[in-house]
């Protein structure tokens, strides 16, 4: 019988499952967290730790919890772009890109010196730099998204410098990678980095103009829910062009928000559809960075050694790079762009799981740069809470948002 | 260089292009089809035919597509039980069960004579019989919900008895199933049915009263968001023990929205929250149905003349078979009842895929099934729409709702 049903569901009820346990772990965490005034983003990684194949073995990463967590911060950036008018990042873009860059430069030396101490040869200490290079803007687009504050000055800095950091990070990855093969195709590196560099100015400049325009046509069209459809459009056919060229998915669907802030800002309804489709597809992201954790490389004691080695690398060279870029805003304006940059996520995970399959690094190293990006993914959310209170503080006088700070369409309802 | 962006995208890149051409050529289709007033769900169909490997090949199902298929239908179910008050159900329920009970012994019969005059051996019969069973609730339900008529009282006879026409198909598929595997084992097929039936009357029954209790604590949750995290877990959660139990996933989801109905009344936010999802993922439940259309069955006359007549059958023996059971209604109504159940959809692509991988049906004999799926859900919207074109034109009077009948944030702002 069992055979009749596992077809007569097209074997999707193990998948199915899997997303439920995912899902239900994620929110009873996030729940937990809250009430110990701890970042919800936090707790939902944490659940991944736990049910992954780590510790309980319930659920494992695959293609599919991939593809859906991939989706999720699509998502997530698109709706953070939505919030983030194109005007608003050009005002900060020269202290951006100072923070981007020295966030590359100190994380990448200090990864190189560390491993070169440690003894590893030269290949493996460049690409130990490279994968501290990595920025998830994701993780700290969640946390600001969640006090309300993706409009504080910071805020853009920080979301600003991750697009730089994106592109930075691509070409150190393809220049670390060429050299791992042996040789550097020099102009096959310009050409990327003039694509990606050409695509995020095209869309920032001229895209948001256009899609203004274009928008409130789209709002007429016969099959209803226009702007809706068009943004979900938009969103996944920028990530697609993105990835094609080589930067993250992630910042298309970011350029993809953007272009559409402006057009977008009289339609509830619209930014309340999406958040739908983010907050369910969120948990999803974040679980399946927790479950890429692999305990076993903790067997050893000096490979647990390394690992927090890394990591404390990890977290004070982005720390002081681009807090010391930041510095004229202010020690704790500039201790908040630093820590923003903290989380590695799934961007350092990416960037081992390319080492491994170039052969560059081992399983041992491999995991030490996933403990390093999840580690980093987890520590940094409560200190953003902390540095980030007073202005919470100050916004709650004149109206709390207590919605996990994506807009609802109640909030909607009152606005609009 | 393509070697490092592919792995760096995580090979998603590929991924994301499909669901990318699929949701563009579904939304142009949907455009193109309300233009000419034809329903959109039969242009989403059919773009996926057209993208399919069966014309252009620019995509083709896969695990991940049908993985967003069942989701998307899942969704699309909870919609319409978040819209469906028990009650409502439970008022046309004798004639819900007698117009499921006609609507399965009709087909059945039909398919089963049809193949014996053509020829076919008694297993091979049975099968398509067993295929012809099978209703897909979801076309239906998307047309109504699109013009705004899931409250109609036939539209309530329609959902009641395509849940009962699931269980009485899952025991039909279980009894040829077992005949084909040589013997029927009675006791199991008698706990199916009783877990079934006791599955859909606990959830219907106790489920709703209980939900309605306990939703305003979740609503008081510190994560926020409560009732939509609430209602995902919810629609998740019974969708999983659906398929346990050997029901389709989908009459969970109706049964989780259908407990919720009453608590989510008053919440706009969560309902549009959900729609979102429900928009996002509809498309490529009906983009991978008209993807699984094999046009290379055509190349025999006599089986595309075997087509024809399968699914003319198909058509007839669901039209008179549940309109007869609603006759009383009036020939109108008797026949918006009947044309609402006609729509084989996915369902009936899962008994084709069950037959196959049995090795009771061959090659062509699939491609038959899978032909009548298809051509019964993308003939029966048009009728559809035509057989309820007054009931729209006497509400238009009232109000008209243009938005595709996915209640939105805007109407809601208008109720709340």
């Amino acid at each position: 019988m069992e055979y009749f049903l596992a077809a007569a569901t097209g074997d999707h009820t193990g998948v199915l499952l899997t997303l439920f346990v995912m899902l239900v772990s994620a929110k009873l965490m996030a729940e937990l967290f809250e009430r110990l005034r701890q970042p919800a983003v936090a707790g939902e990684i944490l659940a991944g730790v736990i049910i992954g194949p780590g510790l309980l073995g319930w659920a494992a990463p695959s293609e599919i919890t991939g593809l859906l967590a991939e989706i999720g911060v699509i998502f997530l950036l698109f709706t953070v772009g939505l919030e983030t008018k194109p005007s608003a990042i050009f005002k900060v873009g020269k202290r951006a890109a100072f923070v981007a860059l020295l966030g590359v430069i100190a994380p990448f030396a200090g990864g190189y010196l560390v491993m070169q101490a440690w003894g590893s040869n030269t290949v493996e200490s460049l690409f130990v730099g490279t994968a501290l290079v990595a920025t998830s803007v994701g993780i700290t687009a969640r946390v600001l998204s969640g006090m309300g504050l993706l409009d504080a000055p910071t805020a853009r800095i920080i979301l600003g410098a991750a697009v730089i950091d994106d592109i930075l990070g691509l070409l150190v990855l393809a220049v670390v990678s060429s050299m791992a093969a042996g040789s550097i195709n020099y102009l096959e590196i310009l050409s990327t980095a003039a694509l990606a560099i050409g695509f995020t100015a095209f869309v920032a400049l001229v895209g948001a103009p256009v899609v203004t325009r274009v928008a409130p046509r789209v709002e007429r069209l016969r099959s209803g829910q226009g702007l809706f459809i068009f943004g979900l459009v938009l969103c996944l056919g920028l990530s697609v062009v993105a990835t094609y060229i080589g930067v993250a998915a992630i910042i298309g669907a970011f350029l993809a928000g953007m272009a559409l802030a402006e057009a977008s800002e009289d339609s509830p309804k619209m930014h309340s559809q999406i958040s739908g489709v983010t907050e369910f597809l969120v948990p999803f992201f974040l679980v399946n960075i927790g479950m890429q954790l692999r305990l076993d490389v903790f067997r050893s004691s000096s490979v647990v050694a390394l690992c927090i080695v890394v990591t404390f690398v990890a977290v004070v060279t982005k720390l002081l790079g681009c807090g010391l870029a930041a510095g004229s805003l202010g020690l704790k304006r500039a201790a908040q762009v630093g820590m923003g940059m903290v989380p590695r996520g799934e961007v350092g995970i990416i960037v081992a799981q390319i080492g491994l399959s170039l052969a560059v690094i081992g399983a041992e190293l491999y995991g030490v740069v996933l403990f390093m990006a999840v580690a980093t993914t987890v520590v940094a959310p409560p200190f953003l809470k902390l540095l980030y209170a007073s202005e919470v503080a100050a916004r709650a006088k004149i109206g709390p948002d207590d919605a996990g700070g994506i807009v609802t369409s109640e909030d909607l309802c009152k606005i609009g």
